[in-house]
């Protein structure tokens, strides 16, 4: 089994690192120390067992792939300034499956319309991952995928993704509608990610603080809702104090747009807020507490990358 | 002339500084600096002509102060800890007149129950001025006062007020309206005190930007006008229009608000924004994008008070 896992970060080292411990070829693209990362490979400690995931290659950019990957994993983040479509294009052969591992809505509508031959699956990621230092990471919670076809319905290919997910001892939950789920996970990060940075680093207790902050999350999260509905996705209303409730249990945490901001790194205000938003006016739909927190964020996001806080 | 002011910091010192300079008889209470400022007065850097303020008695609390003032001038921050009433309280006689120079809505609604006797003066200052160092101020920036008699109409003591700031040099606005001018200033600092702050540090010309943050700017102000019709005081919608204009054509400055985050200093989150939203409740007028700045300052300040950045 191929796999090419472009961009690979954190998120994408940790799962294809797992597949590769199950014997797959993978080989990765990175932004970042390159040569580090081919001598020595990532060094991953793990919740799930520590080990060192040394990829077949590790290139700079897809350009640099020769083979014919069975999967393309895709794990770039999600910036208005990063065009998917020409960060996998130069791997991607006629039965190359993409899979992407993003956050945000609507991000795989312009990689389907580029590859209208091949086979998109969409997942979702549910774990706490970060990098501590060049070539090494730190995996300390969760560590779930939830795979499915981009449009809804049945596929082999991705049957058999989640089954090596599954060997490779990564929980990996196989469905017919990954919308569902994609729409659920924005649900909490709309505001949970986005009011962690705009107040100043606010843990996740501090937003369940039966408050006004508590009230806004409700407030943007049944936006959401109202919005996921105009796009036929279903979400119950009970899920509001789902979200609040589950949060409030567990134990404080830093957000990963939160973690995001602290390493100056930029955020990724569209793909979570921007696209829920613009979706919501393509409706029609008034989302002012959506708008008001978009903008804001938009704001701090354009004015740290004026003041040149990512170019460090 | 006896005038008492009572939180002298920049604004108070430098608007009774002036007074004091045209023989007005002016004791101060200071939250700090107290022996500095007794021994040497206030150094004040003035576009209007440097001076040094030594007022006739430099105090602590209110509670020292022995003599009988005309004026007590009241220019502390309003903040949701700091009893305005106590603070004036031991120093207000039966014929003191009380003013206040500070910035929010139903600021005198308190003072006013406390002191039923007492006429009350509400000022608004549009000044650039800030403390540069202990005992040291800078006023960068216009410098004029409008005043009026709380709840309106004509007050003798207003005029006479007036006439001395004139005669000081400091521009004094006789008003018979003072609700008109304190929405109209709030109508400006809602947005902009605000989103300078929420956006990291936003100068005004990064908030009228043609783009999401001033379209932002503009629906905030809608529904401050809206909630001062509530109030019966008719701003005009072309206000809107006119404070962006205003605003871009200035050059970029940062926010009073902005200045206090800088140094460390509570914001007056609740003066500003949060009765204008408790206001609108009050009328059951739905706010959402001003609900959702409050929500948001609300929870960046207090998280900063809990992280002892105020204690600094």
């Amino acid at each position: 089994m191929k796999i090419l896992n472009v961009s690979s970060g954190a998120v994408g080292a940790y799962f294809c690192g797992r597949l590769a411990q199950k014997g797959a070829d993978v080989a990765v693209t990175v932004r970042s120390d390159r040569e580090l990362i081919a001598a020595e490979g990532f060094e991953i400690k793990s919740i799930a067992g520590d080990f060192i995931f040394k990829p077949q290659a590790v290139l700079s950019s897809a350009a640099e792939y020769q083979e014919s990957a069975d999967y393309l994993v895709l794990t770039s983040k999600v910036l208005p300034d990063a065009d998917m479509v020409e960060l996998v294009r130069p791997a991607v052969r006629p039965n190359t499956v993409i899979v992407l591992i993003q956050n945000g809505i609507g991000i795989e509508d312009a990689l389907a319309r580029a590859f209208p031959e091949n086979e998109i699956l969409s997942a979702i990621a549910y774990i706490g991952v970060s990098r501590i230092a060049p070539g090494k990471l730190e995996h300390k919670g969760a560590g779930k995928l939830i795979i499915g076809k981009f449009g809804g319905g049945e596929s082999a290919a991705c049957k058999a993704l989640c089954e090596m997910f599954e060997a490779a001892g990564v929980p990996a939950e196989y469905t017919l509608d990954i919308a569902f789920y994609r729409w659920k996970k924005l649900l909490w990060n709309v505001p949970f990610n986005a009011l962690s940075v705009l107040g100043g680093g606010l843990l996740t207790g501090e937003m369940t603080d039966n408050g006004t902050t508590e009230t806004l999350c409700k407030e943007l999260m049944k936006e959401v809702i109202a919005v996921a509905r105009a796009n036929r996705v279903d979400l119950p209303d009970s899920m509001v104090e789902e979200n609040i409730e589950y949060t409030r249990n567990f134990p404080p945490y830093k957000t990963s747009m939160l973690i995001d901001c602290e390493n100056s790194r930029p955020l990724e205000v569209d793909a979570i807020v921007g696209r829920v938003v613009a979706n919501a006016q393509a409706h029609n739909m008034a989302v002012p507490h959506l708008e008001t927190l978009y903008a804001i964020l938009k704001a701090f996001d354009t004015h740290r990358k004026n003041c040149g806080v990512y170019n460090k």
